[in-house]
């Protein structure tokens, strides 16, 4: 596993104020990790709506579908999350966890057990030894604080080499709110989801119906935009919770004009705990932002942008500071979307490198050379058609992602 | 670009016998490359049929869109390649020099221009100069050979570290005859078509529609079935040709009774090629063959073992002699296709490692690391559904790739 901090992080951490109704607290359970915290229990006050948006993967680990079943809830008392083992394909066993782990969680916090929430990541198929929660529990629900979010964030990062962290205030019927969020992940990233884990939490008041849509709304913009490797994990959970403290007037409707700016900034914090994700992508010495326009329609805009992003030979290309616009044509051309070689045109941030079909009368390989030894790299694609448009943010591939995956278990 | 041969070339490469109404020869037209021969003509004498399949690529090269538009007619006199510069993204000075290159020929070996296929294989974008074509074309006419196939497989080579030649022989209706193929590519390798050039020749009597329709299917189960990294170049290019030379009755149905000892000597052939493709993955230090059954459908079962063929993780994993199951649960899970995670059992080898969703109970970590230190491993899927089938070849990722791919045009 790494243990250089990715060059694309950023330069500080933001601190992140308490959230009222919500207590954070991080244990070591010797999950699988020696030395280092692996359970971050989150326990909210009565009333605290949740949403969700989970992996769509038809092999989702036993978290994941325990998660799934308790949405149409809507309630939330507390979240267990555990790194070091993800608990997925791990058959009866795997339940069996699931249902000892919200046991031991409902007894110590005092709540219902379909008001918990559970999340899991770390190695596939090793049965996760719920037992470990039973120790550190009642620790846990006592040393809970309102802004653990450092050590939060900290105790659920697997190959992470930093922790992902981001915050925004909002005002809703003139009252301000406070929107803290947290993030996992740095390979098996892909569309959908794009993160293996993410908790979102605000002291707004607002229902979990609108909370659930507004998330589903944000997640097409932020996390399903983001991808390292193309590959989807089995355990990948975003979680919203909102627990009403603030004050403001309760908003049950996503599209009560009271929410705008809450919206706004609520899909601001998850494009940036999304691209977090894509600085911290395995072995990425590059940030790479693909902006498709001129698209038959945003969602095809999208699949090309996907496909641009997810191709190893223009991912190989971006790490060896290579202008090779070629494979840009390449992967424009499997991705399967409505598009006119003729009318293409690609630039590499503000240079055209390629104008209707060919390459542009004015290129020179010198400046692009120049501009591809930048750290972050922006590939424009105008397909000339239509007006769809996407952007999507992924990282370069090195050796240093061969390296980390290479022996990620042993 | 590498040097040292595959650690998965075959220990030998086999001689391959004149095919009649064939005439082969290769020059140094100084292309790209310098001291190696870059352009291969082949002749064929008058009746000879043809037949294709053609990358699916939206943005496809200028000789993929010349052989397209000439398929139809059924009749090839010449064929020529050239490796070092693709004509892809080329606009209109592509097609200008497709023109340019198929009237030097026409005039070097004395036919119309609709009997004349072109393919290039090499760097995108870049403008080929069609006429150092002008000042080979009348030698390579005069030097042709029936028996010149290990120069033809050299010449259009780009990444490629050995040739790739298979040969096989059939009956048809009491006449033997021969297939011959060659084929090039290493990297963007991915359905469809799976390879950037192939090439078959024989000298049995088959129809232009019939030749087309053997191709068709058998390229299903070959080509279409082999991987490196997922991407689909704009290039791929497979073709056949009968020169009729060899005295069988000639056959006009692909359905006729007459061809199925052909059929399946050709698509053995073609099955060969496509593992060689795979066996010179850039970078590859491992063969590996993905096998699933127990799906919906051949059709679902197929796109199930790309998803696993495809996953950087998976590739990684191999790479790293990783017995990693985990990460196959999850290319299965990604695919999209119809699964039942707790009817799921994974194998490598012959060795069981998952069953009815988790950890099979006999599993023993030391044997399965054993197995996964062989160059040839094996990833076995049963999903336990129905009697869909599919076999697919790749290889694994390893940091040789990245070094090739991100350095390629420089």
């Amino acid at each position: 596993m790494s243990t250089a901090v990715s060059p694309l992080a950023p330069k500080s951490s933001p601190t992140l104020p308490a959230i009222a109704g919500v207590r954070l607290a991080t244990a070591a359970a010797g999950i699988r990790y020696k030395g280092r915290t692996d359970v971050l229990l989150a326990a909210f006050d009565e009333g605290t709506s949740v949403a969700g948006v989970l992996t769509r993967s038809l092999c989702p680990s036993a978290p994941v579908e325990w998660c799934r079943d308790r949405l149409a809830g809507g309630a939330i008392r507390a979240l267990v999350v555990n790194s070091g083992n993800a608990n997925a394909f791990t058959g009866k066993r795997g339940r069996a966890a699931t249902a000892l782990t919200a046991e031991i969680t409902a007894q110590a916090v005092g709540c219902p057990e379909a008001e918990i929430f559970l999340a899991s990541t770390g190695v596939i198929g090793e049965p996760l030894d719920a037992t470990r929660f039973a120790g550190v529990m009642d620790g846990l629900v006592s040393a809970g604080r309102g802004d653990a979010w450092a050590a939060a964030a900290q105790a659920i990062m697997t190959t992470d080499t930093f922790p992902k962290l981001a915050t925004r205030t909002a005002e809703i019927g003139g009252v301000t709110v406070t929107i803290n969020g947290i993030a996992k992940g740095a390979g098996m990233i892909a569309p959908d989801m794009a993160t293996m884990l993410a908790f979102v939490a605000t002291d707004a008041a607002i229902a979990a119906p609108a909370l659930q849509a507004l998330l589903a709304d944000a997640v097409e913009r932020s996390f399903n935009c983001v991808t390292v490797d193309g590959d989807t994990s089995t355990s990948d959970t975003l979680l919203a919770f909102a627990t009403g403290k603030a004050g403001n007037a309760p908003v049950a409707d996503a599209a009560d004009p009271a929410l705008a700016g809450f919206a706004a900034a609520f899909e601001a914090l998850l494009v940036e705990l999304a691209q977090l994700v894509a600085r911290d992508g395995e072995g990425a010495r590059k940030f790479v932002t693909v902006e498709v326009e001129g698209a038959e329609s945003d969602l095809s805009a999208r699949k090309i942008a996907l496909s641009i992003a997810n191709s190893p030979l223009v991912k190989t290309a971006i790490a060896g500071e290579d202008a090779n616009w070629g494979r840009v044509v390449m992967a424009v051309g499997k991705a399967g979307e409505p598009a006119d070689r003729d009318r293409l045109s690609i630039r590499f941030g503000d240079i055209r490198v390629a104008h209707e079909g060919e390459r542009d009368p004015s290129y020179d390989e010198a400046v692009t050379s120049a501009y591809m030894k930048e750290e972050e790299i922006t590939i424009g694609v105008d397909l000339g058609l239509s007006a769809g448009r996407a952007r999507v943010w992924t990282c370069d591939l090195t050796e240093g992602y061969i390296a980390i995956n290479a022996d990620y278990r042993s």
